[in-house]
């Protein structure tokens, strides 16, 4: 990325590929002992990651003794936990002491380049947009998912999937430009290809602003240096046509749902199939390597990690069902994202966007 | 459906079961040979089935002869036909010698209680506002699907998929009222459940619309015989808990189109895996009789035909590259639309719908 590297503000730090990322203990399903087995297998495949965990210390410490993992893991010792049924406003009012409040302030000190949690979706974006606020130039933030696809890393990234419920052309620029800085730097894509998710790819479709919104991101493409397909439909977002899929947080939120829905009903149909009869049975055990393969291929634990893009500090929503694989998939993106500094790439990107003449941006030019 | 009788007005008919279906011939990908086949199909189990088949007379006549069931089949030629890329302003404007508006034309003139074309949805949808027109009461007609679900019947409903790119809190509740019609007298659930979809099944989340249909559809559920669940997400589309999803025709179109994707996807990979080595290879020759099974269950072709809901008179939109077995199901499901009365029995649920008080509908009671 040569042409980002004049931007970044590059923290200094004692090892070059050293990365802290700050973690949420207490947010998932499992109980911490799953969320430190997870940080655990991330820092036993890479000794340059640093955990700064937060949580009940006197519940945290026995589990990382456990795990023999005291050197990489600095303790913070947080009391409160935030539940899944509590409302992001009560959290924002009374959250000071919660492990999700201390772990994201430990990326706004910065302490750690990146922040995890398996915690409440709608508590942790409205901690992170109190403690990290908004880049300057971001509207509205925007969480980006992975979504399992037919291009050769196996995914897509489409955003926003539930930050907000709503999204105008502007937004919808600004989405298009952090998901491509997302998948130049968490996906290792130099040049992204970004489609806007519209009902039909006619240039005459859809909806108003999503016109609006096609002739932005197309005058700003060659800037940004990504590739913009133009409108996509729903069946392009598992396809290899796109690398971004640029859409709202309400319609990005369903199909998300919709995609997942329908991958757990043909999984459970394959089950009952598979259990059909003895001799379905025993096919099932004869071609038990390749079900795994395919399982493996549309596991959801793979593209754990819900990423908050838009904020001064990156913020990774991990499932709240995770298993101790799935919080490793999500350290592991974050210490991707950590190292390349991604938020400061993306910071610069999103500075650089033009509106048409007049409009917006007015004269502003690249950086 | 005995509340429902008093509205009917029964058109006569020699033969209480016998149903005439209008079948536009030349609209299928395949070419007419699929759509004579598939008809053929349904002739053969059903002898109460008469057919109007609209096309070039020259081509049709010695297919329909090849099946043998020239007795139950009427054909009206028609030299012009609607192609797949055409818009559907230039069908509107220009259309008027094709199969596909003579087919429309037929229900229009009360000579067939339903109609299927395989062609241009665009199209098709326009010609048949245009000879049909809305039913009173309707704001905007809407698309309705099948989609592959945990319910008895295998399936869900969902509309608007793509009629429209929007709607506001009347319009889907014109839908609920649609859907829940259909459900009734196409799938024989004698008081469906009602979901209608947002981010979240919280009362207080989503788009301001969406509260005041929430309310809006729970206030006409009691009258219409049917159930409101009230929200569902994404992932509860494919689930058991809900029988009708209502939502945008944009965000319907999505999810469907994602869905298929999804579910296409996962076929592929799974004929990949069992493709890896001998040995899987195998595995999925004892495993073939499961694995029909399961692709029976998820496939796309036994839930064939949109329904267009809210005309006067219904159209079914069977897929472009349906086969035989395509055109057979959606010949199926016309034959049932049209015992059932269902387009009477739709204008009197629309024309029962109340507002609150002194909003839309006023002081409007049930008929």
């Amino acid at each position: 990325m040569p042409t980002d590297t004049h931007h970044s503000k590059e923290p200094e730090r004692a090892h070059p590929g050293r990365v802290t990322v700050s973690v949420d203990a207490m947010g998932s399903d499992k109980g911490p002992a799953t969320v430190v087995e997870g940080i655990a297998k991330s820092i036993r495949k890479n000794p340059d990651l640093a955990i700064l965990l937060h949580g009940r210390a006197d519940e945290l410490r026995p589990l990382i003794s456990k795990h023999g993992i005291e050197d990489a893991v600095t303790l913070h010792d947080a009391e409160d936990i935030v539940t899944m049924d509590q409302k992001p406003s009560h959290v924002m009012r009374h959250g000071k002491g919660t492990s999700m409040w201390s772990c994201i302030d430990s990326v706004r000190a910065g302490d750690a380049q990146v922040a995890v949690s398996c915690g409440n979706t709608g508590a942790l974006m409205a901690v992170s947009m109190v403690r990290l606020r908004k880049l300057e130039g971001v509207n509205r933030p925007a969480i980006a998912c992975l979504w399992p696809s037919r291009n050769p890393s196996g995914f897509n990234v489409m955003l926003d999937v539930g930050a907000d419920i709503r999204a105008d052309e502007d937004d919808l620029l600004q989405f298009a430009l952090m998901g491509a800085s997302y998948a130049r730097n968490g996906m290792g894509l130099a040049r992204p290809r970004i489609g806007l998710l519209n009902v039909g790819t006619e240039e005459h479709k859809g909806r108003a602003e999503l016109k609006v919104a096609h002739d932005l991101i197309a005058h700003n493409a060659p800037k940004a240096d990504f590739e913009f397909v133009g409108f996509v439909e729903g069946g392009d977002i598992p396809s290899d046509r796109v690398d971004v899929i640029v859409t709202d947080g309400f319609t990005g939120n369903v199909a998300l749902k919709t995609g997942e829905g329908t991958a757990q009903l043909i999984r459970d149909l394959m089950r009952e199939a598979f259990n059909h009869s003895i001799l379905s049975k025993f096919a099932a055990v004869l071609a038990l390597g390749s079900l795994k393969r395919l399982q493996k291929r549309i596991d959801p634990r793979r593209a754990n990690g819900g990423v908050f893009l838009g904020l001064n500090g990156t913020v990774i929503k991990s499932h709240g069902s995770a298993d101790a694989t799935g919080v490793s998939a999500a350290v592991k993106l974050a210490y991707e994202l950590g190292l390349s500094n991604f938020n400061e790439r993306l910071a610069a990107r999103v500075a650089s966007a033009e509106g048409f003449d007049g409009a917006g941006d007015g004269e502003r030019t690249a950086s």
